[in-house]
């Protein structure tokens, strides 16, 4: 954004320069206005729908520099869950799905897993069951192949399983299964000097590997779940280990207490898909500031899922129901996308 | 900083067109050109020593895209440890002093007090009494003060405090008491494109309230000791309160712990005074990147302080040996430093 200011001032200097002293100054700087306000579609993968709109309409309000709904730039904060909101989550989270990975390729040394839930489940590809092992069994699997090496060794072995693992269903690269119409209105607020974060339940060092570059988002605005870690001097090389022990589960309540404890004011716009997100969009709805929510429904069985009230993974039932009762923008991914991943465009 | 590019560029813009038709357009692009190439010393609070000579050469290395040591602006992470830092901890940190003035404020309520360490010491000024009390004393008070109330309650407290509290010894504001050359050093980085952040001991939600603005570092850049806190729903009227134990202890290890937790990459550039803050600089001395390492170290008995070794607070032992003999940069306040705070400047 930087740069693209001093790139349009050198521009407008020169355009100035180029042509001031073949008309009249006043024409000049109409023409100089003129080349700033060509209007492009920001959001062209959506569909001309109410959620376009007011996004659209609320961006506009309180950008504007004269209305009463205008708000400093600082205090532009938008927060974004990830799994089901800014890329896909089924047949399960994917940080879980590389979690699964690393639990085969580590099996060998890890005889006793073959009998020992929820080990068992992943080595028979046994999803129900894995299932049924819930948030703990869940923990267990992060815990055994996420920690006791250093944040570095972990994210090499991120980025390596990302260049070429692939999405069950889909058969495509799992950074390839972003959302198209999320990575325009991530970019749409930029434009408009808003933070942009992610705020998930998400293992943070996971999503700092391949998802920065993907949605533009550096890894200081990357929020998500943790593992204790400690310093290691290591006689002048100094790491941080990954401990087998969670820091803090940025999920429900603990998403607006990590919003406290890390970015410190409270978001203007939020975006999320499901109950675990509901605490971050009421949180965003009791800014001082203009705010919105957002709810990204998934009713799309065809090019993505359908799913809300009575999933496992990313259950949306007393989300949905504040957003219909506190007129919260809902998406329907299938009538309000005209596509849904990027892979789409060509 | 954008807000100054912009102004910058307009006002470069409305100079052209002032001048523009007056002129041969050669001798205007030369006048706008050097108009932005005047040469002002960055840092004019810094007499002309070897430390400040180290920073604007550092600086100059890594911003230099043809240079062998340049650093992607992505990467331009500095870190700055507050209390002795950017701004005086004596006779003790600031932080502390304002929990001792609530200590007072509330003793009404709590006759106990009275005849209970460490209370007893703040209460009767018995500053001995209360450094031999240690952390675990520090720490209760901290508990007792900062805790019970909301985020928000907590930090209008700070607010209204900050008005009107004096230093014990410098009857000055605490706000006045910042170092006027560390304010020109934290814009000097942002200037080439740095972001300047806090890795304080402090209480984070304290540095947030008054530190921002005059620091010119955001909120979501100030990082700290925290209290545990929870949400509470509070029927759509949602807040965080802040419970009476501690979530994290950000010093000595825990500052390079809490950063990779936090920024979630390895500083290029940090600033500290005491032993608290050498992981901070051993970290970012491992960065694999060329990495700057600063030392304050307080020699100035008459204008501001003098202490190192032996301080209870602010010790800078091992820390000192270190920089010797790794070659960091070492700040000697009395003679590097042209004057120490802002008001000296009137």
């Amino acid at each position: 954004m930087k740069n693209l200011i001093k790139f349009s001032a050198t521009f407008l200097i020169f355009f100035v320069l180029l042509t001031s002293c073949k008309q009249e100054p006043q024409v000049k700087t109409k023409s100089a206005v003129e080349t700033k306000t060509v209007i492009t579609d920001p959001l062209p993968s959506w569909n001309d729908v109410n959620s376009k709109k007011a996004i659209i309409s609320y961006v506009d309000a309180v950008t504007d520099k004269n209305g009463a709904n205008f708000i400093p730039i600082a205090d532009r904060i938008s927060v974004f869950d990830n799994d089901g909101t800014l890329w896909s989550e089924k047949p399960i989270y994917f940080f879980i799905l590389y979690a699964m990975d690393r639990v085969k390729s580590m099996a060998k040394d890890h005889p006793e897993w073959k009998n020992k839930q929820p080990f068992k489940a992943v080595l028979e590809n046994d999803m129900e069951a894995l299932e049924k092992s819930g948030e703990k069994g869940l923990i267990q699997i992060i815990m055994a192949t996420h920690s006791g090496i250093s944040v570095k060794s972990f994210k090499e072995s991120v980025l390596e399983w990302s260049k070429t693992a692939k999405h069950p269903k889909m058969n495509k690269l799992y950074s390839e299964m972003v959302y198209q119409p999320m990575l325009e209105l991530l970019n749409y607020l930029r434009d408009h000097d808003f933070k942009t974060y992610i705020v998930s339940g998400g293992e943070v060092e996971f999503m700092r590997v391949f998802l920065t570059e993907i949605y533009g988002i550096p890894e200081e605005q990357i929020i998500g779940t943790r593992l204790k870690t400690e310093y290691v001097y290591n006689n002048g090389n100094p790491h941080i280990k990954r401990l087998a022990g969670l820091d803090f589960n940025d999920d429900k309540e603990g998403k607006a207490v990590n919003i406290q404890a890390i970015i410190g004011k409270k978001p203007v716009f939020a975006g999320g898909n499901s109950d675990g997100d509901l605490q971050m969009l009421q949180w965003t709805a009791s800014s001082s500031h203009k705010s919105f929510m957002l709810y990204l429904h998934h009713t799309d069985a065809e090019r993505e899922w359908a799913y809300d009230r009575k999933s496992h993974v990313g259950k949306l039932d007393k989300g949905l129901d504040q957003a219909i009762k506190d007129g919260w923008t809902v998406i329907d991914m299938k009538n309000d996308w005209k596509l849904i991943y990027p892979f789409e465009l060509n």
